[in-house]
């Protein structure tokens, strides 16, 4: 049966699967990107599990993978990982990851998770939503009739760092009142120990602001609102139909969307806010878009269409 | 030889032209759209000036129009003008605003402007852009791929109403911090008023500022602010190549764009700015953008490609 490579390459660590073309999904353990032995060494790290992958791929279904889909961080085109800040590389040309002859196709990290959600998850019935995974930081996925769109050079999508409180705390990244650092997993974390004293995941931070403590509880409304803040904003601008929400805080549930979905709705008043919804594929959206672009490098554009959640997550 | 009709409709007046397919405009009076007589009225009207037009074509060119073209204010698909909380319409089709047979397509006022500098304005050369008017308000049109896109139900480009100071001043529109509060060229001399006791048109405040004047410089300053925080966002989240600056405020030439690039510039701490540019058809955009949503209705997309500013800014 053929079936491509697929994987989703992040800061600290990659994943990777095997995904035949009706979406059955193998999927393997991750393992360290490990950027600090530098951008050349991460290269062959990438390329020696896909070779791997593929070797399994050979043992499993007979043949050689159809196609070999990646995701990465940072500016990416289909052919090329042009530049990222985190692992410092720079155009590295999509064969280079690929030991063998299959076909490659590059994506942007979030962008190939919001491919996901567009394709067979959370967004699979809107064709103008923002996926928002919020993790460790914050970055968007905009899709735009169908596609995720990453603007004129592919610097798109970067909605932790669009101004909430343009006056506020000053964000790692030099700018002022970054949304990101009033709500990524880590500012909620941060900001709750310099207010308390006390350490805590964003996890228990949510548990503690729903238990009443009133550092957590502050802390918490704050992500709430300047998630608010920064979702009128795209609503405006963007008119999404949706918006899909993932990463570590998007499990908060209820906790979490109930008060954003009624603080957003304040803050637009002629107009009604998008729908908010959970993301249905979690962790596993990047490689599962990896191996969506694997599909397209093997000329199957369509791939994914037909797969099934459950049938995705079943290996998980 | 053949050509269409084309129409601005705006709150209050509304811009006709007849412009043949290598882009030759006769342009004619504008007329007041008559709002206060009611939506049916407003229809009426359009429909005797779209009949007008086609008689004066008939004259000129020895045959009826090949398509009708109308830019028009709210929710609008290309054969339905759905809404105007502005005009009062609701549902209204496309061929209503037509009295001869002559094939019709409609377009959002702002985004045919944009449409329109985007294939023969400022955004010529540019695939992604934000075309943004800054007049009595601020409404922006979104280039994507070379196409304005307004959302999921065409909601889209309501930059103006964005929150750059989310607990700032109350905007007429219900919401707290609008861009548009702060920076359209209504705003501009509401607040100098407020401030200064005295009585001035935006222009005017701009050029007080020019010369010292403390409340001016103070209002304008803050106009400033609110564009580049505003700008930052769009920025990031849609990374355009360009920003098109059009409208009355957009006139206002270097004391504007001098201090805008520089203050957009220091909210972005790890991306370059986009290019600030001058709008290059001015209160014309929309009528000429209609041109083309004319010749789109005729079956010809791509007339517009070859059409030059000078000739069709010649009759202006």
């Amino acid at each position: 049966m053929s079936y491509v490579v697929a994987l989703d390459v992040g800061g600290t660590s990659m994943k990777g699967g095997l995904v035949t073309s009706s979406g059955e999904v193998t999927p393997f353990e991750g393992r360290p990107t490990e950027r600090e032995r530098g951008a050349a060494a991460v290269v062959a790290a990438i390329r020696a599990y896909v070779g791997e992958l593929a070797g399994h791929g050979v043992s499993r279904f007979g043949e050689e993978p159809s196609g070999v889909g990646l995701a990465v961080p940072g500016i990416v085109t289909s052919s090329t990982a042009v530049y990222s800040a985190n692992i410092g590389w720079r155009n590295v040309p999509a064969e280079d990851f690929v030991p063998g002859d299959a076909p490659a196709r590059l994506g942007h990290d979030v962008r190939t998770g919001g491919l996901a959600e567009s394709v067979f998850g959370a967004g699979r019935d809107a064709a103008d939503f923002l996926f928002l995974p919020i993790g460790t930081g914050i970055a968007g996925a905009v899709v735009v009739r169908g596609e995720p769109y990453g603007g004129a050079h592919g610097w798109g999508g970067e909605i932790g760092h669009t101004p909430v409180w343009p006056s506020g705390e000053k964000c790692a990244c030099g700018q002022v009142g970054c949304l990101e650092t009033y709500a990524s997993a880590s500012a909620v974390a941060r900001r709750f120990e310099r207010r308390s004293g006390r350490t805590a995941t964003a996890k228990e931070v949510v548990e503690l602001a729903l238990s009443g403590d009133v550092a957590a509880r502050e802390v918490f409304d704050e992500a709430i609102e300047a998630l608010a803040i920064s979702l009128a904003s795209y609503t405006l601008l963007l008119d999404p139909s949706l918006v899909v929400i993932g990463g570590g805080l998007g499990e908060a549930g209820p906790a979490l969307f109930e008060p954003l979905r009624e603080r957003l709705a304040a803050r637009l008043t002629f107009r009604e806010p998008p729908e908010l919804r959970p993301a249905s594929l979690g962790v596993q959206a990047g490689m599962l878009g990896a191996a969506l672009l694997g599909w397209q490098a093997a000329g199957v554009p369509d791939a994914g269409a037909g797969w099934a959640t459950e049938t995705l997550l079943g290996g998980r």
